[in-house]
């Protein structure tokens, strides 16, 4: 069956968003630190049309990221407002009519809304009847291909909690936001059921790699 | 003046102990895995008196950890109890007539008690005015060099809150506790003020450094 692969960045102290978290700003205030690691790669930058920039350690880890996926699934505030999903603020600008996923994506809310159909092949699809609903409309979706899992917190956790999450990828970024939202937080001793498998170190930050056992 | 180094395993959920800590079990529920990557060193067996063992990419951290230091500062749940500051059972073992730290340790404590001297150049000073006394002291003690703050959790955050750690390494373990006690929580937005100045991936642990900028 194919995965379910949570790849999120979290900071030091265990925060995938800082405070003040909400539609137009999902990142939270000094959340946006958290991809600071990103921005300069040639493979982000080419995602996004542009030429240019580096390559290094993550170079590998991000493009493995990207492959053999067939759908996406992720939290409203991931879809939605003022900032992108790695914080950038030209969400509007880049998300417009050619979005970077070019599959299926399926997006956790409580408002029904209809399909939004985009070029370049993305699809958004609106989930308003839960998290395991939207796993399995994402797995026959990807047409044997992996699932994303592309956050934001809330949903990363509720499927870690659900225990759904087959492979996760945290990107530990050296950086204090000091309040936020946690990652791994409630889960509960013995969760997630995941084993550390390969860690590469970066500039500006660890990419650590869980299975199941 | 001699810097205050922190040296502290940390799981990747946050926790520097497990849940159901106590004097005879300082390090929780689990906690013991935490300090699974240092057993097998060459240079942590040789402490304990020890003959062979590994040599890996953590081998120079250990070394550089414990150069230059002159004096500790414990809480009172690393000096005593049923277990050692590492995790091993035989604390009451090995602590007992020569203790591996041969300088002066101050024990941060609510409960007077006279200094305890032991074999090998360590001393024991217990000290119930409050974490900046003890710093004060140890930093007299230590000749000029700089002062290691061993933990546990407490003692850590205390000195953290505070702002007056200078360097910290954090053995970051991949690894999830579940529960237990965080080393930063309500630390604030803006806490630690340290910057991260490298980071050594090894077996089973990553290092990460972090100074005063």
């Amino acid at each position: 069956m194919s995965k379910l692969r949570l790849w999120i960045a979290m900071s030091l102290d265990g925060f995938v968003a800082g405070p003040a978290q909400d539609v137009d700003n999902p990142l939270g205030v000094g959340g946006m630190h958290l991809h600071d690691w990103v921005f300069p790669l040639a493979v982000w930058r080419e995602m996004q049309g542009l030429e240019g920039g580096e390559v290094n350690e993550s170079t590998p880890v991000v493009e493995a990221s990207m492959a053999d996926i067939g759908a996406t699934v992720m939290g409203r505030n991931m879809f939605g407002g003022g900032t992108g999903p790695w914080g950038e603020p030209a969400w509007n600008g880049w998300w417009g009519d050619n979005p970077p996923y070019h599959h299926p994506v399926f997006v956790l809310t409580h408002h029904p809304r209809e399909p939004l159909v985009c070029e370049g092949g993305t699809t958004f699809t609106f989930v308003t009847d839960g998290i395991a609903s939207a796993l399995d409309q994402a797995r026959t979706a990807s047409m044997g291909k992996d699932v994303s899992l592309a956050g934001g917190a809330l949903a990363a956790r509720q499927y870690l909690e659900a225990d759904l999450v087959d492979e996760m990828e945290i990107n530990l970024v050296p950086i204090f936001l000091g309040d936020g939202e946690r990652l791994f937080d409630n889960l509960g001793v013995g969760n997630p059921r995941l084993v550390h498998v390969r860690t590469v170190a970066a500039p500006g930050v660890t990419h650590l790699k869980f299975e199941r056992p």
